[in-house]
């Protein structure tokens, strides 16, 4: 198959080679860390070191990091696991939290909690007043992502987690979408838990972390042998963790060319009379989230798959409905609007002649489907 | 390093060479199967072909297989997300399960569930009236174990579960160890539900699946982007599920030489006074769990380390702890004797060299160890 230009990097990531390079010794040894042999010591060096560069890039001791199998369920073991030590209370999330927030904390309704959704600005930003509102109610947890996956969108989560504090919750940040995009710093944040995934920044698929304050008490979501230190249990995928730690690593020497590219793709976006969705609020700098008026997003991601170009409809982790996004709706974008959207989601290795070819298509694909539609009238 | 001779297979297995090959390609394009573009799309069918496959090693359905990220979570999913649908009740559980059962079993002792442990006999088996008295009190949920991972004795799953059934309870089997040691058939067991794992066949690690009655209500453990058709959210190990699923395919054609490596090492273990757990019991042909009266297990288990031998002085998934394993305790063995256990698990690629080899290398730490404690006295 001809392989087409990607553009969906928020979806996941193509893993870095140096990354791959690191992976491959241990696909072939026989490597649990809870063995106390040979094969079982080097495979417990391996996770420990990779425990290092994971905490580094995030500004935390090792100690903090718990290794989950995805950004999935560091969220749901922040979630459920925080939740499950206090009495049902009230918890605050975002309006535009990604649904391994929003879902889990949904799902403690059926436990007694009572869930508000913290409405967010036009801009995609949850302001200080949208959460002080929120908290007029006291809240036991509150959790509010760093960088929404769709938009880009940054949240202030030193500023917001002062507030949350001030209110006596605890506070949680999914920063799956942030990692490798901005510099992460895990206790100026003044978060309590922060939600880690290695496939979003070139590492593997099928391992994510849970970075915690110590302090913080937390029930295990996955009980068993007792690995990480009782936190979660499951035999360490030492291959995917090692993965996972060398693309933390490699973030401090990858090349930043997004944001570039992505001023010369908005460019030509908004000269196609595109309207790209929050971009007056501070974005991670590789994504875009655009819709041109009349035309379906869903039609013209496919229309651009066939050009040669993968870009998505909206986030992948939800693509099996059709529905508007609901972070655009909690935006106050007409649901019309959000049906046109697309999401351009770059990475380093992409290219200015790719903007520019991707560009040439886009204008060729709206050409003939307003042509189209012209003759159906 | 000098590589040492790998007799901990229960613990985890090297990767297999085919497995590795088929798992390569996936290590560097971008692949989430819920993207709708070109490489969503070969993503959703590497993951389709695998789930075929993993069903076809337990003659299943594919759309009864749910991936999850590890044997452990499948057993966690299985006894929450089943316990979850239902009001607080009774659930008994065998004393030997793995503790990714019987943690999360206990678990729920917090919220209000009533648990009972399930005697086995002397050999290591749950006998039929093992059940039946732990059912004098109807109980919603059943869970026993196919093979064990420690003696590797199998139960007879066909009548135990046909008990449960009659009692009207929900039954649950963990195969993790059982996959690739003898022929699993999903209807013929009779069980709702049956945990795998990828990397106790020469799979990777990170993978794993439950097994599910399609008319099981089960809930979610993991919440999100709604993946496994909503039954367990988290972005698909691409990699990894396709090893998983290439794995159970050449499950049919692995040699089977283990069962006679193990008699020739227990007629060896047994000239030297071993005695060997589960013996009388079927077990799976690749498990010899054994003590030697007087002598400490963690001590033989680290000798034999260094004489080049890696064997377990229990689960790795417990070896944090050196109390004496509960598994042999729930047989009646004495705690002196449990203190002396070490497991032995082979694999495809060991040999009757490596087997005289280990033999002789324990004759040679037992003497000396004999002559120490000689000397002590």
């Amino acid at each position: 198959m001809t392989r087409n230009v990607y553009f969906d990097h928020n979806a996941t990531t193509p893993l870095d080679p140096v990354v791959r390079e690191a992976m491959l010794p241990w696909l072939g040894i026989p490597a649990n860390a809870s063995s106390r042999h040979q094969f079982g010591r080097s495979a417990r060096h391996a996770l420990e070191q990779a425990r290092e560069q994971v905490a580094a890039a995030v500004s935390a001791h090792p100690s903090q990091v718990v290794f989950t199998g995805s950004g999935t369920e560091a969220d749901n073991f922040a979630i459920r696991g925080i939740c499950s030590t206090l009495k049902p209370g009230h918890l605050a999330v975002s309006a535009i939290e990604h649904p391994a927030v929003m879902k889990p904390a949904q799902a403690l309704l059926q436990r007694g909690w009572k869930l508000t959704k913290i409405a967010v600005e036009k801009t995609g930003k949850v302001g200080i007043r949208n959460l002080e509102e929120a908290l007029q109610q006291p809240a036991a947890l509150v959790s509010i992502m760093l960088a929404n996956n769709e938009t880009g969108v940054v949240q202030d989560i030193p500023a917001l987690s002062g507030i949350a504090r001030r209110h006596g919750a605890i506070m949680h940040t999914d920063a799956v979408q942030a990692l490798g995009k901005m510099p992460l710093d895990f206790n100026a944040f003044g978060v309590q838990a922060m939600s880690l995934s290695g496939h979003k920044i070139g590492g593997p698929q099928g391992t994510g972390a849970l970075v915690l304050d110590k302090r913080l008490d937390i029930q295990p979501l996955l009980y068993g042998g007792g690995q990480e230190k009782g936190r979660r249990s499951g035999t360490e995928n030492i291959a995917a963790i090692v993965g996972f730690g060398m693309a933390c690593e490699l973030l401090m020497h990858r090349p930043k060319v997004e944001i570039e590219l992505r001023d010369e793709l908005e460019v030509g976006l908004r000269a196609l009379g595109a309207a790209i969705f929050g971009a007056e609020a501070q974005r991670v700098p590789n994504t875009s989230f655009f819709a041109i008026p009349g035309i379906d997003g869903e039609t013209l991601v496919m229309a651009l798959d066939r050009a040669g170009y993968a870009v998505a409809s909206g986030s992948a982790c939800s693509s099996d409905s059709s529905d508007p996004s609901p972070v655009l709706l909690a935006m106050g974008i007409s649901p019309e609007l959000a049906q046109g959207a697309v999401r351009v989601s770059l990475g380093s290795g992409n290219t200015a002649q790719e903007i520019q070819g991707f560009l040439q298509a886009l204008r060729g694909e709206l050409s003939r489907m307003q042509t189209m539609s012209a003759l159906a009238v």
